[in-house]
């Protein structure tokens, strides 16, 4: 075994979501990170040599292939004797919804927050579920930017935030999201410390540490609204973590779909 | 009957509460008005002159005295024949707590408001009862100026409103409130407008008109915190009735206790 086979070996090992390691939404990640083009088509042999080594056996991709069509994510076509696969507009839509917020290197936190607060009942459910809005105590809402329209029953100040009390940040960032955010950092950066000096993947190769990166920093980050540094706990690392994100990925630029659909 | 005295009864007419005639709580408005000094007294003699002609029994008076000695308002002493009364230390301190909103021309409506919301349960109970706090939905409590000790565990944002839904305009200001201002608002017009060119009231007549004027005004000011106009309803005429009201005070000053004490 090379010391870069190694290297990969362990590197799948500290990339892995300790947590969460669902076919379907390693999936959804794969075709999030190199395939959210209405163009861009995976094929199945390019699945495997992609998931297979993160300890995924064929069976179990093509039981989450199935899910993901049957939920409307991806649509999957024969070509010849092998199967092609692409995400349908929904699910290019729901990647592109989140994209932004995965890759954005620098977040900027907003400046204009506003608190939105309502009589009583399920008044701000909707707005909870379908905006940006953070739920802070039983009948208020904090949010960034415009105002959404038909908001006209409800209480709206613009906020400045001056004292965030332990019970908000605990909701808003648990102990296991600190947790998972710490770990991904530790892993990163082992991963780049690690690194041999004469590194020469293969595209599938590549997919596959991106892969695993993307997928796991995808479930820190989309937990987490971009508050101002007042709103997290001690023991947040989530700038850290970004950071080595993106210096980990950087080293791993992202392969062309026919390099990875070409046969091994 | 004398033009002064027609005047005089009609403005009474006018003037009384439609809403409320306890006689305790007229007592209360008249040592607040007249005799909240430490060493302010006035006779049973006196009062009787005052209350009386607001339709009220003797026997009435004696029996809001009691309630006031037993609540620990009012002190009584005899002096000869007669008795004589005054606020004790617990009396005027809650006397004094609301005069300068009673008497404020022009009050200024605080700029820095902030918001403090609780986690759920009570815990803005006692903020709302001791401190000049306004409930807004569930679990949130507007106010201005310094935040109290104790706050830490409640979220505290600076805040500025910028929509008040009718919800909470009706909550701050319900029909009731705004009828009573607008009534007393058209009482103390009429009565001024029909008072007679030459008028001589004695020190009592003076004291009946103010104790009225007082009363009814104390119970439409304190039950409104002084918030920014946008917070109120349509049709709430609270500053015009402030106005009005220290228009017609300033015709009828204050009469001094020795007069009012004198024997008729």
């Amino acid at each position: 075994m090379t010391a870069q086979d190694q290297w990969f070996d362990s590197a799948i090992t500290h990339l892995a979501d300790p947590q969460n390691q669902r076919v379907w939404s390693i999936i959804v990640s794969l075709f999030g990170d190199l395939a959210q083009g209405p163009d861009d088509r995976i094929s199945g042999a390019a699945l495997t040599r992609i998931i297979q080594p993160m300890h995924v056996k064929p069976e179990a991709i093509r039981v989450a292939l199935h899910r993901l069509r049957k939920d409307g994510w991806v649509d999957s076509a024969r070509s010849g004797r092998s199967s092609v696969h692409h995400l349908t507009e929904f699910g290019r839509m729901q990647s592109a919804a989140v994209t932004p917020r995965i890759y954005d290197r620098d977040p900027k936190v907003p400046q204009d927050w506003h608190l939105l607060i309502s009589e009583g009942g399920g008044a701000l459910d909707d707005l909870l579920l379908t905006e940006n809005y953070i739920s802070i105590g039983r009948s208020a809402a904090l949010g960034s930017g415009a105002v959404p329209p038909n908001c006209d029953d409800l209480v709206l100040f613009d906020v400045t935030a001056r004292n965030v009390p332990g019970w908000l940040k605990s909701r808003l960032c648990p102990p296991d999201l600190i947790e998972a955010c710490s770990s991904l950092s530790d892993a990163v950066k082992t991963v780049r410390d690690t690194r041999p000096a004469e590194l020469d993947l293969t595209a599938a190769q590549v997919a596959t540490l991106r892969t695993l990166i993307v997928h796991r920093w995808r479930r820190v980050v989309l937990r987490n609204p971009d508050l101002p540094p007042m709103f997290f706990p001690d023991g947040w690392r989530g700038g850290d973590c970004r950071t080595s994100v993106f210096a980990l990925l950087d080293t791993l630029p992202k392969p062309e779909l026919s390099a990875l659909n070409a046969p091994a």
